[in-house]
């Protein structure tokens, strides 16, 4: 056996200490109890999946982080003697990447499912995908979907879900950025940019926050889009600085003359004007969205159609607890390839990364070649939320590990037992100093390192009587009681 | 996109529904709640651990079930443009295979951690074996274990914490088989067998349930030990049925011409006689003990010393609740290869496998080339526990998914969203019917498939008023009252 075995978890891993279980299981108890008070039941699915399921499912770039399973024995043996080894014949299986595939998976299996499956799951995924803050190669997301139906009351229930566990655990500065899918291509449509460019485009608008504006154009035309276009979808995507003269943007479509600008602009002018000073406030998100309807070419169905639907989506937020939390976003992209309607992403002014994000997938079930069955969901990163909470120290004090050491002198271990399960039986958190020594000393100074609020200390007196000493051990005061009901009290006395 | 992927899980791997999941939650939650009281603390270790930390740990039949990870990217182009590819160049990380092992390693890396690390872990383990009833190739395990010390007392607290988990799960009728490795070593030795053979030996007399006596002499033979030995070997670890004269033991052995079998006649008359009648039903485990002290030559200290423990450890389980479960069960030998001292197992009537075990394994946290720290622990697994107790229909009624379901006609989508977050402000499991429909009637029906026990109606007059229609779904009868506080009333009153 080598002396030098690493005994770190791998890059990306993380071992969880008994106070970190603490916080992430305070945390999943309260994403569970709005989850089930919304209506959601859980689901579970395995860790291995077939690449059959998984693969083609979250882009290019998802499928190479997948972890996948290398096959054993037979198998392997196989697909090493063939003339041609490589990933796909050395694996048929692999890790669960997100919650979604998994679920889309499950409601093409199961006919026994309620026609409108609202589901709940909180397991980890992995991704080998290099680890930063808050990001891991193993991770928890804590989804909820519901599955069967188009309304927008569902869009309404999981952005509600989600905005409640927040406020729960004691967030009220987040953002839900919301956006649709059929609105980005719109807007790629009217920016006379390809179809087929949608990826490219979005990619690059992405780095927004990063590149900036110029940074964003010069990407684009790299990748042969015009700084006309790239202007124009950027005066789209981010109309409502357009509603400023001196924003950068302005300038910006100035400097590469955008033909559009001065339409846009006095768009903007008459958009603003249908709402009061008050209205502007308390009702940007709709007065945006009216804004980018008119911006948008009339006859684009798809597109007005998008933005009615959002407008619907925000009417229907505001009598759910994310209503004061929404915030339409043009621009939010969101990189899985399944969505197909809106689209969500949390942000906290603190935190890079977004806590979680979502949106409608209505093609996905139909993949696994049954039929088409419509969806929607949410999925927190437990992790970055573990993270701002920490960050904030948002925590209250998690009490974990035994409450009682029993502390031992002159007696037997069978004496040790037996007051160790008496206290047990009264519902005390116990452990037992497990061995003999000379000094009652080092128990104590062992009890203190624990962290336990008392001692139960006994010695020959103590099993004689049936008793036991119990030390407080801040406070240092002590009693001897009798073991039984007499326990509880003397705690409660000592603990005050 | 392919039409025909797969929408079943993986071989061996399982989707958890609802129901499913609050069976294993009930479960998981009584373990939860005995550990903690027992004073153990919680810990997780990644899914994913290096091979170096795996290999070489279980066995080699354990190396082969470890499912490993197949290189990625330039690793992988690394592998396979290598003069050699195997399993060994195309992996060096896998899946965690049990919770020990990672433990032993935790226990290497954390300074921090108390000198009696009493630590509990609920995750599930991978393992590609050949699924059967009970047995999946992805499954949970609840271990508990406390390293940093020698006394027995550990060994006590373990099985005790495992005991009284069985019982609050309202199991009454299992057995703790308790056996030890250097007793095992010992019988080998005085049965002539060299220690050389050890694995071999006990893989043989492992299969006993299923070949008996005398298959498992032939298999031994097979394998180059003398039938005499084997005979010998069988007579210790099967001693209980040496003091039958009738028994098919002492006829096979006579068959042999086993040279031991006068003496270890007269030995069990002896060993017997110092126990009372009474003492030999309630006494069992000790009289046996001292019965195979006797067998065991005087001199071979390693064995008396066992016997001396197993004796020790009897007593203490006196005063656990495990005390009325424990039988000594000299051919318990337990595969994994790292256990040193005590070895458990346990058993109930109706199931073939066990439901769980564990041992003392004091040289596992050495081989990560740090200093040794002696260790001990139970593991129970979860599958087995719920096989059994669904065969034997142990569970409560597990209430599961919303009680409520709003259902509405003549009203908008946004009274709805209304009275759904109302009652759930009430602490009830509240789901809204998604879609607008022509009749109610359709919404009552979909409401009793979903097992909710309440409709909450709502049409104009209900918003009018600002209240709802609940409706009791088992007996049909309803009450309109004002959303708030009456609904809890309400909801009482017809639940009655």
């Amino acid at each position: 056996m080598s002396r030098k075995i690493s005994t770190k978890p791998p890059s990306g891993m993380r071992d969880f200490l008994p106070a970190d279980i603490a916080r992430r299981e305070f945390v999943i108890a309260k994403v569970t109890e709005v989850y089930s008070r919304y209506g959601f039941v859980p689901l579970e699915t395995p860790t291995i999946e077939n690449l059959s399921t998984l693969l083609g499912k979250y882009g290019e770039e998802g499928d190479q982080l997948l972890y996948r399973l290398l096959h054993r024995r037979d198998s392997l043996a196989r697909a090493l003697a063939a003339d041609d080894v490589s990933e796909a014949t050395l694996a048929d299986q692999g890790l669960r990447y997100d919650l979604t595939v998994p679920l889309a998976r499950v409601t093409a299996q199961y006919s026994t499912l309620p026609k409108f499956f609202k589901r709940y799951q909180i397991q980890p995924v992995w991704r080998a995908d290099r680890p930063g803050k808050g990001r891991f190669r193993e991770f928890y997301q804590c989804d909820v979907d519901i599955t069967g139906t188009t309304s927008l009351l569902a869009e309404a229930e999981v952005c509600g879900a989600v905005a409640e566990v927040l406020q729960s655990l004691g967030f009220d500065n987040f953002t839900i950025r919301l956006n649709h899918r059929a609105l980005l291509r719109a807007m790629i449509r009217a920016a006379g940019i390809d179809v087929a460019q949608e990826g490219t485009a979005l990619v690059a608008v992405d780095k927004l926050d990063k590149i900036g504006l110029e940074g964003v154009v010069k990407e684009l035309e790299q990748r042969g889009i015009e700084a006309e276009q790239a202007g124009s979808l950027l005066g789209l995507m981010c109309c409502e600085d357009l509603l400023d003269p001196k924003s950068e943007l302005h300038k910006l479509l100035a400097k590469i003359g955008c033909r559009n600008l001065m339409q846009w602009t006095v768009s903007g002018i008459s958009a603003v004007s249908d709402f009061s000073e008050e209205e502007l406030e308390t009702r940007r998100n709709e007065m945006l969205l009216a804004y980018l309807a008119r911006l948008l070419p009339q006859g684009d169905e798809a597109g007005q159609a998008a933005v009615k639907e959002l407008t619907e989506v925000i009417g229907l937020l505001a009598h759910t607890p994310a209503g004061a939390h929404v915030s339409f976003s043009p621009h939010l992209a969101r990189g899985l390839s399944y969505y197909t309607g809106a689209i969500f992403e949390i942000a906290v002014p603190d935190f890079g990364g977004s806590l979680g994000g979502g949106g409608r997938y209505d093609n996905l079930v139909g993949m696994f070649g049954k039929k088409d069955i419509p969806a929607v969901g949410f999925s927190l990163g437990l992790e970055r939320i573990l993270v701002v909470m920490e960050d904030r120290k948002m925590f209250p004090d998690l009490k974990v590990g035994p409450e009682v050491l029993v502390c031992w002198k002159g007696v037997s271990q069978q004496d040790v037992l037996k007051v160790t399960h008496a206290l047990r039986r009264s519902g005390l958190r116990v452990e037992a100093y497990p061995e003999k020594t000379r000094k009652l000393g080092a128990q104590l100074k062992y009890a203190d390192g624990l962290g336990v609020a008392f001692a139960a200390i006994i010695g020959p007196e103590e099993v004689e009587q049936g008793s036991v000493t119990l030390k407080h051990l801040t406070s240092g005061t002590q009693e001897r009681v009798a073991l039984g009901d007499a326990v509880d009290e003397a705690i409660a006395r000592l603990s005050s």
